[in-house]
């Protein structure tokens, strides 16, 4: 059988590793020549198959290919733009069929979270019932964590880190200031409906007295008293409060903390503020002098701080990903298997696509404390091993030298224009 | 003549590498023991003198001394605490020479920005005029990069790495996501008066099209309709834009924006720093999608991300610091001294504390672009230096390993207290 195409795309919010993962895809297919010919590259994602804009990843030399690796970003562009169900959006299910078809692509690789997984397997089905092959593997990514199956997913771990190390760093900050200045120290961190990213906060300190003091996770609803006696306690007895906040803390009736109205392309809300709302809430209620950091996209894309674990594990399932297409298999996901925490030992596995589609993993109850305001033993022994180690990009002129890269189009070959 | 005690004390806000200072006048004083017998720190900087709440820094291991080296805040405490004039706080200078005396410290060593350099100064002159013998010299440190005569302050060139390197991580995630996310970035960052450290976020991009595209200064006032036409520039050329904005950022009318007083529909304050008011703006003038961070103390914290420069500029100052004390000098400040741009060269230099004291350094109008958004080369030329060079900290499961010290109080011998 001569070697076809491979088409790859990043969906979704990017990542500190995401381009790690293509640089897995990209590497692992030009070692693979006999059954893939070249990789293509979505411009901004799975659009830009629709529109048949197309990048030839064949035209980037090996040297900056391998730069991929520590460049954070999407180097090919993402994209928030969900596809629905295969009778709502026939037609753009079947365009993608359409330019896959002529460009000879014979496997479609898609590097993204819930919703992704959702669309590679409709892909997938479809492609099977027009008679038209092609191997369909999900990739997983997502800062969010929330992928069923695989134990956890790259992404994460860097986020995890760079909010853990922050905290730390903010909280020797804040502990030396106290006396005369600012006593209550909030960081708001991402994670809309899981509190992963919160709970990694909790890293930061490793007994009672240490920073973080207090976690606001979005599983908990905001209780306004319980948090200000909290507060009041800490600032009493160490003399000053850090707090970590999920932006998608709840109020008691189920609503966001912070809403700005608007909303992003998939529906939802967009967040952000929630930080300044607790901390003034405590500047109004107990008059303690606040400071307070948003993280904002600085937490996903700090590369220079990337967990080391996740950078291998974001290699491993992009190469994975190819050594699944090249073997035969189709609809899949590679997973991350856990076989040990401490020493943390992980392994490759294979996960449905169907299984994963739009499935979203919670953190577990029993990851929270009692109180609400924590994280337990199980959840740091989970956690621990994800921040392991680091994996520092290379430097020029006193910053990380990321690689640009070229991102040359493929010569159209279809006529007309499709509006997404 | 016998050796004497030192004082040391911590003040203002702290950095991501005073406590490299810290562990300079330590080690170098602990290598003069025939003239420097302990180093006494105050807890909580200077109220520590005037509370006789001194630390006993011979209690700790050289190993955690060398420690300090790498750990950000501040170790001993700082605070926030202007002595006034010596006419206005005659009483709290005169305590502080009772608490020297019943020490036996004969040399003081203040570590701060132009507040404490006057201090110093003040301390000086009254010990001269008391009679009591006492060595005073300032040791400089402000992330704010504002003393006169040094060419930069250690602390500034770790902010201003932080700021360049997160401005730059930040943009290429930005860049991935323009298509049908966000278009609009800002980052706000520290600096009130002077538009040091929002010059820094200026390095992220080495041409005009790279992270940021604007950059709103304290010194220029905010030009809301010659803002907005950049943005819009900027966004439809290269289909998104950055904005580092100083927390500092005035209107025309010289008032600060931050407390320009928006409100919304139900008359609420408008939550969130300056750079939520311009990110809002350009929602509400353009209609562009926009994201927001707020670094706070993460950007003068960040040990992780050190310049090496400035770590060893840090610890340059406090080395000689001491020196400077033992070889007789006093009322002085050791000063960085710039010899070359490009190689970068700098040896230590001194400065007289009365020349120092209260003295606020400007960023030169010629380091602003004359469209008030950009750096000049003249700037970068500047800047570039001071983030050069990575210094990174031990990990120990997957966090920088910093130090706690014990921080032993020194047994009081002054009876009755004294009110801050």
């Amino acid at each position: 059988m001569a070697a076809r195409n491979a088409f790859y795309a990043q969906s979704g919010g990017v990542t500190a590793v995401i381009n790690t993962t293509a640089c897995a895809v990209i590497e692992t297919a030009r070692n693979h020549p006999d059954q893939i010919a070249k990789v293509y590259a979505g411009r901004d994602g799975i659009i830009g198959a629709l529109t048949e804009d197309l990048i030839d990843t064949s035209r980037e030399s090996a040297q900056d290919i391998a730069r991929l690796r520590y460049t954070p970003g999407g180097a090919f562009g993402s994209c928030r733009y969900k596809l629905k169900s295969l009778e709502q959006s026939r037609a753009q299910y079947e365009r993608l069929i359409e330019v896959f078809k002529a460009h000879d692509i014979g496997y479609f690789f898609y590097n993204g979270g819930n919703d992704s997984m959702d669309t590679a397997w409709k892909v997938s089905q479809l492609s099977a019932g027009l008679g038209y092959p092609l191997t369909c593997i999900g990739i997983p990514k997502t800062v969010d964590n929330d992928l069923p199956i695989t134990d956890c997913c790259p992404g994460f771990g860097s986020v995890a880190k760079y909010v853990a190390v922050s905290m730390r760093e903010a909280g020797y900050d804040v502990a030396s200031m106290s006396k005369t200045s600012t006593k209550v120290f909030v960081l708001e961190v991402m994670g809309r409906h899981a509190g992963w990213i919160t709970a990694a906060c909790g890293l930061a300190g490793e007994s009672e007295s240490e920073p973080p003091h207090i976690l606001l996770f979005p599983e908990v609803p905001f209780d306004e008293e319980r948090f200000l006696a909290r507060v009041k306690e800490c600032v009493e007895r160490y003399d000053y409060c850090t707090i970590g906040v999920s932006e998608g803390l709840l109020n008691k009736e189920g609503r966001l903390m912070s809403e700005t109205g608007t909303r992003d392309a998939f529906g939802h809300a967009q967040l952000g503020g929630v930080g300044q709302i607790i901390a003034q809430l405590v500047k109004d209620k107990l008059g303690y002098k606040y400071h307070w950091a948003l993280a904002d996209y600085l937490q996903r894309s700090a590369r220079h701080i990337a967990s080391r674990t996740d950078v291998e594990q974001a290699y491993a399932v992009g190469k994975a990903a190819v050594e699944l297409a090249v073997s035969g298999q189709t609809a899949v996901m590679p997973t991350i298997v856990r076989l040990s925490d401490s020493p943390y030992r992980w392994e490759i596995g294979t996960a449905q696509l169907k299984d994963v589609a739009n499935v979203e993993k919670k953190m577990p109850r029993d990851f929270i404390t009692d109180d609400g305001f924590g994280i337990t033993a199980k959840c740091r022994a989970y956690l621990a091993p994800l921040i392991e180690g680091e994996d520092y990009p290379p430097y020029r002129n006193g910053l990380p030298h990321y690689v640009r890269l070229k991102n040359a189009a493929v010569p159209k070959k279809l006529s007309g224009t499709f509006k997404v």
